[in-house]
């Protein structure tokens, strides 16, 4: 196929499918990994999907394996896509941090060099993958939820903001907020889009919602013993929202910290949230 | 701590905590790690325990991160807990081939040479490790459940099947039932025990339940499209059961094969079969 496209590996899971698949990007200009949940109600039509991105350092390959969105997902009805985070290989620049470069490619378009060549991730999420996906997958392109955690949650509360037709449904877990206010994301947005802040607004989910709004409520969970709670500021969002009159569930979880034995907690909570809108009305 | 005892890390997670840990060991005089998932009702009290034990190649982290088992023993109030494979480190024997040595411990004392040393599995899992955990954990050491994958499996039917004074409750998920008859085992009990079959028969389910039979009943979960059928052997486990007159509720899955995408589907399903015996009279 023209799209390279290949199934790495299938699985069956609660009754559905859980596959592994790679294609080449014409966005990134590199092989794409992501993975697709089908739920076995996938089996009679199209399903609704629930778009996960993944945080800073991880592949798809961590929310499919420790996310446990497999059995609300089947419960639910819908689909489950997971995408890389950012371009990989040896032609693709990187950085000897893990916050830049491969692994953190914070959904957005690189305008700077060396990162313009192929990180182009707001491209590749919101226009290319589904694309792909609908064409390949049983899955109804136009009820798409969003969601993802941490730098996945940014890029879940950005590109939804920046794309509110694409996107019937919103939530975050451990979500950064306000890329341009914190150092996790200073740094790359200096990086990938130069020194004009009035770029880095663009990919800031605070300034985003305040400017543009959403149309509908957002879920957003955060733990209190997250150990990078300077980085995702839920409070700003929470300003933003009252700010700007989007309905906001923000739910504090005390104890929880940063990992993916918090994701696997509240991961059920977010299915069923974003089902409830993509098969409402 | 004499015993070395040491907290690695904890997570919450689905109302309770997953954490893990290490300890010296004396059974195998190297140090050993294990996991604990403590559900809510452990805040309140000592609560039964389901022990996982694991499959050829994996550490305790594999069905930790993997398997899922926390959501449903927050809802049923079971304590899950995971030991490594085998002792590890520099100064252990190892084999070339995964199926032998660190990461293949088989659940028994090896009594041959270079093995016997430190692979003392079987008095580590039925004896040391309970005990610890009892002192340490608000475990209650009089309801403990047995249930393991492949290899594990094999360990969970071994040995509760020779210490039915410890273990009430019994099952399997895609379990080597005949370590003796299929290649899998066979290397290894030769390595471990030695040329004489009779030692053997000691380590295989199928050949222990017709000497001594079972108090419970036992579920055995097996995928279909399981691509090492030939080592697992459901059937011979069938039909030892039968003859023995043990209750054993087979379940036969079509489609699913021997991943962790398989173990997370089923588990819940054991957690629920075990707390059912370990809350009940």
């Amino acid at each position: 196929m023209s799209d390279g496209f290949e199934i790495l590996e299938t699985h069956r899971c609660f009754g559905g499918t859980q596959g592994f698949y790679q294609h080449r990007s014409t966005a990134t200009g590199t092989p794409m990994r992501f993975s697709v949940y089908l739920p076995p109600q996938a089996e009679k039509g199209p399903v609704p999907a629930l778009y996960y991105l993944s945080g800073l350092t991880c592949t798809a390959d961590n929310v499919t394996t420790k996310g446990g969105a497999q059995r609300y997902c089947a419960e639910h009805g819908l689909a489950f896509v997971a995408p890389d985070t950012s371009p990989r290989g040896d032609g693709v620049p990187d950085d000897a941090h893990w916050g830049l470069g491969q692994g953190a490619g914070f959904y957005l378009d690189a305008t700077q060099a060396p990162w313009a060549t192929h990180f182009k991730m707001a491209t590749y999420t919101v226009d290319e993958l589904p694309a792909l996906v609908k064409a390949r997958f049983p899955i109804d392109a136009d009820r798409w939820g969003l969601t993802g955690h941490s730098m996945g949650g940014h890029g879940a509360l950005t590109l939804a903001l920046k794309h509110p037709e694409r996107f019937r449904s919103l939530s975050g877990i451990s979500a950064i907020v306000a890329a341009s206010q914190v150092e996790w994301g200073r740094g790359p947005l200096r990086a990938y889009l130069g020194d004009d802040p009035a770029a880095w607004a663009e990919h800031d989910a605070c300034a985003l919602l305040r400017a543009r709004g959403w149309h509908g409520d957002v879920l957003l969970d955060q733990g209190e013993a997250d150990g990078f709670l300077d980085g995702l500021r839920p409070e700003l969002f929470e300003a933003a929202c009252a700010e700007a009159g989007v309905p906001l569930t923000l739910r504090r979880h005390a104890g929880y910290d940063h990992s993916y034995y918090f994701v696997g907690t509240v991961i059920g909570d977010h299915v069923a949230w974003h089902a409830e809108r993509l098969y409402g009305a």
